[in-house]
């Protein structure tokens, strides 16, 4: 049975199992005060050319949402995005324990438009009711999107803009940029991403670390005494030279690169043989994730060989996700290929 | 320079290198729901002899310590600790951010007393003022203490009557439990310290893991919905079965055994020394902590070879804590002891 | 110029004020442990014939909300109502602040429709995501709703049924219940309402009293130590004694009554002169509320003598709102009707 | 049986009465923004000679210093105080359950001493632990204090000046400050007090309004958006000109003025009394309030004809607090005089 369930199910890149062995015997400081800390946070300056970024590595995803809204935020404001959003959906919550109302507006193909946002503001701070509603204070997206899709760089600049000419906090949930960076017709880089918003953060765990986010702060005002909030959330590991070993491991010699752009090419292999077949997608997905529409014959003969974790199904059609992984290999994907091919 | 700063400082056992190594490809089901996580919870559920008891590992204790007490108090409840406890001085006031009001009483050689909590709970609950206080309706207690000391089962035994009798859920922190099991005299088991409370959590973190706690809930009536807990406040890691590593790691064949052990008995063997020499301790302390009142001159000496993570002044005297670890081999503990020796 | 903006702009019935002056120099005891509040809470204990109820005064209704629904669900259970409910549009997230999602589903004329609550619970429940989503614990209306409408004893009672099925606290928001009392067609008393759920408000601000809510908890694990609830929530008033006098000024000789029943019977005849004129409503509404849209010209032509709190202009048409409350007399009514008339 | 128990057992003054009256059928905009409140402001701003001063109206002291000290600190932020203050004694975990962690030092005679405040702050900020303990951000003091002493001008201004050079928000709890202008040797004026602190609330409840306090933020960073906090607490009121016509009543022609003095002065009456007979005092008390130490056979015989709300026995003494009111009589003052000397 060959799992495609998601791109969490494998350890680390091999880079980084060698750094383990390599530093473990080494008394390094603690809370992330170490030097591999330090080391990766160059790393990651250097890749989002931006020297002037605080960078803290935080031990999950839903972890570092919590924090940064909560922290970044007034109690009475709240956070815009779209309705397929991971914190909107599957975070249990998490935002709201810590405070803040979500604003959703419908999503376009898993795309938050910048026209749903200035509306929604304008409602709020303009409406009779004013301090009756919470104060829209920060836009939330993902990149790549919960539906696997990829915002172009304009999309992401008219994003921007917007966030800026209304005074909101623009906040990337990257957990699987690294991915999205290997998408076809990608047409931004890192750095791009990281001068469009105010703090983002680029996912490790997705994207071959064992756990561990990266998150970077951009703008002054946000920086100040972030480490209080981290351990306040229980965010500051004991031995964070774990997390450091992570991201000094994803980007020396840009080591994601190369596992990352190969787990999107195999999906992208996976997605034409789908096409060929006639099978339809839910979105116009282009990272790692294959929101695949299937004939529920097609899915009841695949699901013998593959597990893809479950489907949903309505009427004749089953809907479930293929998801590759930095570690599926080449010959793991062909056999799902071949499989779909005798379709 | 070699480094006594603390217990945390070093990477984990061989024995979870190895497991790393070993499953690094292989493709585990989520956040914790995959047989290594399922393996390594019966492990723990057998060293502490209750097959009833529900498991859950958490990446570190402040995340656990916060969860644990926002989920089994209610708003206006408390809980009772000593002044030196971790959740009142190190935390960042995690608790409270929690929503919960922590009551402290004196500390006796860092140990809470069965009396103080009776008067406490006697104070709040008969008072004039009733529901203008918080309620007390925990009590927390670290095993080993924040100054190295270690309860007996005795004592033990006193403090879980006095929960039961007041109506207190009896919660211990075990950051530094399995490096208590090998104090000087210690009379009691895993199991014990399991029987005598309602929820309690064996440190991984400290004792050799790269990251974990295992919290253990005893109780019937807390066990339920425990991980939309974990999930909300960003606990449920994604590649869970890296925690279930940790725990795996540490209790098969009790490999954690043979690393505290010496653990403590090097820190036995510096306390010897240091005493031949005068020196007094803040407390009677008995797990790897050593917390030393050195005439400030000996500290000047040894701290040109040493790091004891910084000293604080009083008078004459320099009050520095020497950490032992499970990574600290004979021969380090012992430069430190002649090093003593020649002072 | 004269005002039919809310039912709150006026002061009270005329019996509250003889009552204040009455008392104003006995000493009463503190917190709401006074006779009056004592009196105040037996009279409505007959009202809703339920001995056994608790009853609790709050000064308004989202501070009773927000106490209410914090307290009675653990943190990562969320409260389910209609996109239009006061908890989920104007309370400045209030819920969230304290630490709850709210779960809308559309609103059929302002209501909610159990098979919505069916849906969404089975979706949270029997979903792939399970502790990845909140879990839905309470079902919250408004009686009569956000739109004036006022739901019938057989659509409470299917409500109140799904509650019960799906394990649910039943809560019902009744800033406007002595209006719905009185509507047309009106099919339930305030017992019935009260028998049908697990707790509820009866709004005195909006009903003739100078402010203040009397919260009615019938489920007997909900009763458990809410006055700390109210204390730790700023809602434990030091001079209860002045809320008591709310609600005996209300309840004594059922004096909210009169005051209620000629409030609606104002509205009643408003709308019909609406109707005459050819003017539509928003909704099927039926207590003091007015949801009128108006042509633009005859929006125009009332405003200048009538004030209404401001409209929304779309295409050629102006909603607002016309609201009667207590203390509108016939003669005011009368001054509006006509004019509606000479239109 | 004369009730001498506390500050808020009777109505209010005489004025606020009349002018609930004849407002009671005019019709205000709604949540504090009519003409009543616009007018109770001015005369606050011209007391207290601060026309910049923001001021709100919020219905009790525990939801006011709630709101005050969880939207001006950071998550990770402390509030200083000494161990009696009101928030760390009376109000059910208020703070805590707002996210703020209270941070307590020893009082003397009630009071706080900056010198205590200096080194807790150096204790915080320089010790090792920086960001694993909460940043004192905020002092709160009551004036006057909760052991009836009053601040001299000498020590607001020192604590002023200790919180400028600190960088700490300096917060003042006046629920007893109109008392406390007519202390014995009092030396300062509202507009002093406000002028050294941040800000400040002058309590409505206890000096003879209905309910109420009238917030006052002096600094201007601290204004913004102070309205959506209250409406998420649940402190926007509907019939907002109600707290208007408290604050109205109090302070036109400074009818406080006359009620706040009488009460001083009977309490000096019956403290010059009860020190004549021998009885001690448990602190330098110099408001309405008398925290005596009888001996127990003077208690005993008392309390047949005076309800002071019970004593606390320690030994052969009796612990009681005395309370005028501005409501209490000379002719009740009186008795009480009358009864002491006849001890």
């Amino acid at each position: 049975m060959e799992k495609f369930i998601n791109d969490y199910q494998e350890g680390c890149i091999p880079q980084i199992l060698d750094k383990l062995e390599k530093n473990n015997y080494s008394a390094f400081s603690g809370y992330g005060t170490d030097e591999i800390c330090e080391n990766a946070k160059s790393l990651i300056k250097k890749a989002i050319k931006s020297p002037e970024a605080d960078v803290h590595f935080v031990a999950g995803g839903t972890l570092t949402n919590k924090i940064v809204i909560s922290q970044f935020l007034k109690s009475y404001e709240g956070v815009i995005c779209v309705d397929t959003a991971h914190i909107a959906t599957h975070e249990t919550g998490a935002i709201e324990n810590g405070g803040h109302k979500i604003l959703t507006v419908k999503n376009k193909d898993g795309k938050l438009c910048p026209k749903d946002v200035e509306r929604l503001v304008k409602e709020h701070i303009e409406g009779l009711s004013r301090e009756h509603t919470v104060k829209p204070a920060m836009v939330y997206i993902s990149q790549s999107t919960e539906m696997g899709t990829v915002y172009t760089l304009k999309e992401l600049t008219n994003l921007s803009e917007a966030c800026k000419k209304l005074g909101l906090i623009f906040y990337i949930d990257g957990a699987r940029i690294l991915y999205s960076l290997f998408a076809e017709n990608c047409d931004f880089t890192l750095s791009d991403v990281s001068a469009l918003c105010d703090v983002f953060y680029i996912g490790g765990t997705k994207a071959g670390a064992l756990l561990g986010e990266a998150l970077v702060i951009n703008r002054g005002d946000l920086k100040r005494d972030f480490r209080y909030a981290l351990k306040q959330n229980g965010a500051l590991t004991a031995k964070g030279f774990l997390l450091g070993v992570m991201f000094e491991g994803l980007f020396e010699n840009d080591n994601y690169a190369s596992f990352c752009k190969r787990a999107v090419r195999l999906a992208d292999k996976i997605r034409v043989a789908l096409k060929q077949k006639g099978v339809e997608f839910e979105s116009d997905c282009k990272d790692t994730q294959i929101f695949a529409i299937f004939p529920i014959d097609y899915y009841k003969k695949l699901e013998k060989e593959f597990d893809f974790g479950g489907a949903v199904y309505k009427g004749d059609k089953a809907y479930a996700r293929i998801c590759v992984s930095w570690a599926t290999t080449d010959e793991k994907a062909e056999m799902l290929v071949n499989a779909i091919n005798n379709l």
